[in-house]
């Protein structure tokens, strides 16, 4: 096991109605509030005229970001940056899914940055007195809601990256799991292999001695592998979105990836190259690459752990590494299948058109993975296998 | 699942030399030092040295609190006050195991009460406004270091009782397993079943779709069933100290209890009793009662959750739930005693003179326990099972 730090400072409000905590929670940290949020599902759901009825009740000033969109975009970010500048903000909430609070923080980080928030992500500028953040999550999957990450897309320059820092972890976000019964089948399908893949990055490494965090990180794909099925059948299984819910910050809130060097993280990079090109549902092109991934990155190094995991998860007995290995990738992805997710990209209408540039854009900074090094040409031969 | 908040606030630095962090971490909370600690384990090992060399080096102000026993007294809390009024310290630091650090909680909270610190525990005082506490930890076992517990023992009354409050969480804990390496096998045995014992405390309840929960819950009971044995065997085994330490921190700061509504705590109150009247080793007392409470309380409404815990810990394969229960309370029993852990009150040579009155004093606010409601009756009669 290897040295780390850890803490999960965001505080977590969980269960039905805890948006009544909401005026209180903001009023420890910000007076003056941007509201930033996606489409018009939360106002469908009622949850947008409960928040404003909080923030007027409490007398708390605020001022509305609409519009945020999955993938979401570098224009939005600036478009909340100068929000907040022009009406001297200093506190965002974000009320969605992952991408408005990636939004969300890439906004808090930039509104005392002089220059373009897209440099934090090409790692030309670091963040410095970030605002502080709040969320209300209406989608389990990205994990957003207990980390200091975000990702970001250029439509401009066909880019999604991602940035993090420590004091980008929202200061509390509110998990209330009524609110994603109206999260639509596809959806709920997607986030579910968006839990599991941010297991698999932190979870398939050559760390030794990490017992407690690959046991915690099976017992979160189980609660996956459980529920996904059952939210996609029974979208108002309260049982089912809250374990779901709760799996979502548990997976990506650090503690799986505790004493461990840094992840994976080549599959996130190449789907990030998908979803940049083609505005595909992150999930969705997850569950596509990452038994291809499994099988090409299978070699007699990688076989214990990916035999580990067949074991563990899939009841697979064979006794021989390899083989357990395949029957546990063939697993997966026949799991994926079940939850109706694509199991190629012909299926997504995505063809080999922009395989060299998205080869290219995902080494800009060299080599990926840390499981198996995969350079420009893996990439690219991952991608053909995608298929 | 039920509602719940949770934020696990204490700042984890883990690792070999982590020591290093300690001035540093100090300089944001506080200037002037209460330094904690038990008796000379800790100068043994050269840590003492190194925290002085930490603190001399950084200037930092301190004064010392020697001699905090296991089961810690009200009489070293009191001290503790003393010194921190006197000297106008502002920050305590306790350099110990999970008793070294319950008392740097109780003295905390007691540094702004005017009243006996025992008030907390008798629930006559709320904390307020609790200095911040910081750790060192060197025994992996009653998780301390990252929760807002402290256990204190009235010597004067033979009493052992809990308080608890979110503002005492240490705001930082140094966990390096290399300082864990000179602890005996005994201690070391002892602090595997404390751990496994909060998790059972947590894990056997009545609550339902709490499975992410109990999924991780039982992780972290595979951890010490793999490690105990190993750390017992081979003390400087860096993985399994390690993979102990974490589990002990992850046991008991709040993760495996969300969702649920109390735990069943009943078990700790009746070896507060037996700790409080003979100075027994809170985890060989636990060695004990455990598997003496499981055959007490099973019946055909908790058979279930027994039988989980049976299947998904020990592989029992048994259809029928009650003999499942009976061949998982048989197995881990049976593990206690390779830990060489006590499995009778016979053998720690404690007898029935006290009975009536622990039973007496662990329901002085009622019956105690959720899993099942036991009554003095019950408590005597576990007592009886227990010789």
């Amino acid at each position: 096991m290897r040295n780390f730090n850890f803490a999960a400072t965001t505080k977590i409000f969980f269960g039905k109605n805890k948006v009544n905590e909401l005026a209180n929670e903001i009023q420890k940290h910000g007076k003056r509030v941007l509201l930033a949020y996606g489409g018009g599902n939360i106002k469908k759901s009622g949850l947008y005229d409960k928040v404003i009825s909080e923030l007027t009740g409490a007398g708390i000033a605020y001022v509305e970001l609409e519009g945020i969109q999955p993938n979401p975009r570098l224009k939005s970010v600036k478009e909340g940056v100068r929000l907040c500048r022009e009406n001297q903000l200093d506190f965002i909430l974000g009320v969605g899914g992952g991408s408005v609070i990636d939004c969300a923080k890439a906004i808090a980080a930039g509104v005392s940055y002089d220059g373009d928030p897209w440099d934090f992500v090409i790692r030309q500028a670091k963040v410095e007195k970030p605002l502080p953040v709040g969320s209300i999550l209406t989608l389990s999957a990205t994990g957003s809601e207990m980390n200091g990450n975000a990702v970001i897309s250029n439509e401009e320059i066909k880019e999604k990256r991602a940035m993090g820092d420590e004091r980008l972890r929202p200061v509390f976000s509110i998990l209330d799991p009524t609110y994603t019964f109206t999260v639509n089948k596809w959806q709920t399908a997607a986030g579910t292999v968006d839990i599991m893949s941010h297991i698999f990055e932190q979870y398939f490494t050559h760390d030794t001695g990490t017992f407690v965090q690959d046991a915690i990180a099976e017992g979160i794909l189980q609660t996956c592998i459980k529920y996904g099925p059952i939210a996609v059948e029974q979208p108002d299984d309260y049982e089912a979105r809250a374990n779901l819910m709760w799996a979502s910050s548990l997976a990506l809130n650090g503690l799986t990836g505790t004493g461990k060097l840094y992840g994976d993280w080549a599959t996130h990079g190449i789907e990030h190259e998908l979803s940049a090109f083609y505005d595909l549902t992150h999930g969705a092109g997850l569950a596509i690459l990452f038994p291809v991934w499994m099988e090409y990155v299978l070699d007699s190094k990688t076989a214990p752990k990916l035999a580990q995991y067949a074991r563990n998860i899939w009841h697979v007995e064979t006794a021989d590494d390899m083989e357990a290995a395949e029957q546990g990738i063939k697993a997966t992805r026949k799991f994926f299948t079940r939850l109706e997710m694509p199991s190629s990209l012909a299926e997504v209408n995505i063809t080999t058109d922009h395989f060299d540039q998205m080869a290219k854009n995902a080494c800009v900074f060299g080599p990926i993975g840390m499981f198996r090094r995969l350079d420009g040409e893996d990439i690219k031969n991952i991608l053909l296998k995608a298929l």
